[in-house]
């Protein structure tokens, strides 16, 4: 497009290339030049045509997305957001997956994008129970706060810290962070670490949604592709060659999108590589708990002998998202700036929930609960692999991860593209998550559906397969 | 000291000169050639020796106030933070009112510096009934969440809007954003409409708790002295030649701290400039409903027909603090900024929290909530004050502002210095808020204390302002 032609970007400036982009595209879409639903140019044209690396690109269609000046669709591009949609919609538009699903009535088909358990499964009944002894014994007192409480309610830290040594991971209660939520926790380490031209490390494929606290300090993401068993390390010790990233974001257990646990070997070789090279690694742990095998999952906090890694976890996949409470495990280095973060972002966590979430943390009925889940989504798990082996197999390939709420498919060479097939299950009723949404342009990340079985009963899985079966067999014999 | 003369300022740099500065001392502190609780130079001779306004040396020891590296003192000075601080204190220093009071046993005195109302007055019997209401009737879906929740649940942003109509406020529910406090409101402001160099403007004094969100984002704070009916004008216009302000932050109903109110034409001015200049103004309302006398005080928002007021709304002190709960009225050009900032910080507020809010906002009860509060603190502040006219006016001298939670005493010129003071009363076992908690260096502010009724009986109000009188004649004819 010829609009694009006049941006002009100053390489000897202090603001990074991808901001001075994004900022010009949000300068077009503010006077009116870029209207809504406007696709943006492809990366590698316009990062030709502008005399830039493509990374910048990439980066500035993320910055601008994380402003939900943009958003991107199913299937493919990156389009001008409308400011002018009414409340909810405006909001709805990109970043969170199944926010591109918009268009599509997930309510009367079978759902495989959504990645939240049903409401059904929330242990609602025991909450109620520990909110009312709260409201009893503390009364007021669970609605006042101290100062000292942007760390946590005491007790609830005393009652994480003794949770963790089950995971072998040893915290003092002063080196534990309570969040509303995983999102939050990596906002305030961002406050409290980055700022302007800061580069971060990520996983690719990565879950852009949490992105967003990263790029609001002006930082800067760049991309390493994950193996089989974590991300590749040679590519890694090259990229450090080149810049010294403040922090590494990763998820060792059943990452999103792609499902896969790092290996002893690699957690090992990553710490090391924090070590020597002085960056942090956080680690966000939202779906350690659902392991359908007999072996434990280490973390890569348990194994963090020289404190580098900041761990997130996230209670929204195994307990209720709409909780907004979760953790962080913090290096001394570090805890104090992040905790005053979280003071300047809104003072602290609800005493309240926080309370109530101590009571359950220390009754039984956690362990039970994780137990139930586990048991449920372990037969989920099962059926959606044994019907995908069987009736998929031609179409797709895929690894057996022995955990987590998705599986992760590759489509074969001979197969039609991302966006065809994605199209053709959703008008046959099937929703699912083309790998288009966890990468601005990678084309092997494009290559892949993923299918979640979190909100969907047995049946809907029998049926749901067998659909996507029919559909490939008509595209294929096309 | 020595040390401070080896730091070098570079004026062309981008990068602000306190923020250099602070950075300066912040590297002495880590390399610990500043150790623990040493006092930092007084603002005026650091600012001479390095060459630079004093401005500049207010902003950088607020910044790294605001990032915990220091603290300042009940009386004065500035001092090293202790980072090895074990977990609550590294916390409790700096930044809110009481945390200076920390060496006092404020649970053996009669406590004039705390602000919360005492827990007793929490309707939580009434909450109590609105969350069980909640998890009844909407059980699971409570505790779930959709991405659009960013802006808040639609019923409560509804019965919001609805009850801003009795304020003059005309506010679309997708105007309106639920956040999880005051504190989080300033901070995704600050988020979405902030970089490194950009201007605030400040009442002086203020409540400096509010600006480690502003800090955080690398911008700059001007002070602009209040006057008896607001924020001095003919300064405003003169700094509005100098600056162009992003924002300002004023309070304008019982101002934290001297609880001073603007005078309808300090309003209209103000919303003149703010038109003329393009600046947009946050206006913090979290005692607005302590209004003891018969006339309305009509909110800066009520009165701007040309959407540049941020109305921010907390709930902190007129119900209870620890239910993390306010919203704001954004303008149009900006809501959607400040929403995509809520969701990159937190997700979303509770839901569980917003829905029994929103039933306890539709009931009866809010209404009558307030007017028991006013009762109550009418009495305590035609008691105080009475009591302050009789006993307290050969030393102090102060304005009758018909609300709020505290009175600001000015100390006469023939009287000893604030800190002479706060220390005599606090070894008598009354704690007051000595005014240089709300300034850096500002002469004026420090010769005024604060005196909150908020949290003491009756009995305590006339035994410590007799306390007082007694102190202050002890040290008056000495």
């Amino acid at each position: 497009m010829e609009i694009f032609n006049d941006i002009k970007l100053n390489k000897k400036s202090e603001t990074p290339l991808y901001q001075q982009l994004a900022e010009n595209i949000l300068h077009l879409i503010e006077q009116n030049e870029l209207k809504p639903d406007t696709k943006l140019p492809p990366i590698r044209s316009l990062a030709e045509s502008l005399g830039v690396n493509s990374i910048t690109v990439v980066n500035a269609y993320k910055y601008l997305e994380a402003k939900k000046a943009v958003y991107s669709h199913v299937g493919s591009g990156t389009f001008v957001a409308d400011p002018g949609l009414n409340d909810n919609k405006s909001v709805t538009r990109p970043l969170l997956n199944r926010q591109s699903l918009e268009d599509i009535d997930t309510k009367n088909c079978i759902n495989f994008a959504d990645t939240s358990v049903s409401v059904d499964l929330f242990p609602v009944d025991l909450f109620k129970n520990c909110f009312n002894t709260v409201l009893d014994r503390d009364k007021g007192d669970a609605f006042s706060y101290l100062d000292s409480d942007s760390m946590g309610y005491k007790p609830l830290r005393d009652a994480i810290a003794q949770r963790l040594e089950d995971e072998g991971i040893k915290a003092l209660p002063e080196r534990i962070q309570i969040i509303s939520g995983a999102q939050q926790g990596l906002d305030i380490v961002s406050k409290a670490m980055l700022n302007t031209n800061d580069i971060v490390f990520t996983e690719k494929p990565t879950y852009y949604g949490a992105l967003g606290a990263i790029f609001s300090r002006g930082a800067q993401a760049v991309e390493i592709p994950l193996e089989i068993d974590g991300i590749n390390t040679e590519i890694l010790k090259k990229l450090l060659k080149v810049y010294s990233p403040r922090f590494i974001y990763i998820m060792t257990r059943y990452q999103t999108p792609t499902g896969i646990c790092y290996s002893p070997q690699k957690k090992r070789e990553l710490l090391e590589l924090a070590y020597k090279h002085n960056f942090y690694i956080i680690e966000e742990d939202n779906m350690g708990d659902f392991n359908y095998t007999n072996s434990k999952l280490v973390t890569l906090k348990a194994l963090d002998y020289r404190n580098r890694v900041i761990y997130i976890k996230s209670f929204s996949k195994i307990l209720m998202p709409g909780l907004r409470m979760g953790y962080m495990v913090l290096p001394k280095a570090v805890s104090q700036a992040i905790t005053s973060a979280k003071y300047s972002s809104d003072i602290a966590t609800s005493s309240f929930i926080q309370r109530a979430f101590e009571l359950y943390l220390r009754s039984n009925e956690y362990g039970s609960h994780i137990r139930r889940m586990c048991s449920i989504f372990s037969e989920k798990y099962t059926l959606i692999t044994s019907l995908t082996d069987k009736k998929l197999s031609p179409y797709f390939t895929y690894n057996k991860t022995g955990g987590g709420l998705t599986i992760w498919l590759k489509l074969r060479e001979n197969m039609p593209d991302t966006h065809i097939l994605c199209n053709a299950f959703a008008q046959s009723g099937v929703v699912v998550m083309p790998g288009s949404l966890f990468t601005t342009d990678d084309k092997e990340t494009e290559r892949h559906i993923r299918l979640s079985f979190a909100n969907v009963t047995n049946t809907e899985i029998n049926n749901g397969i067998t659909i996507m079966e029919d559909e490939c067999k008509r595209l294929y014999t096309k």
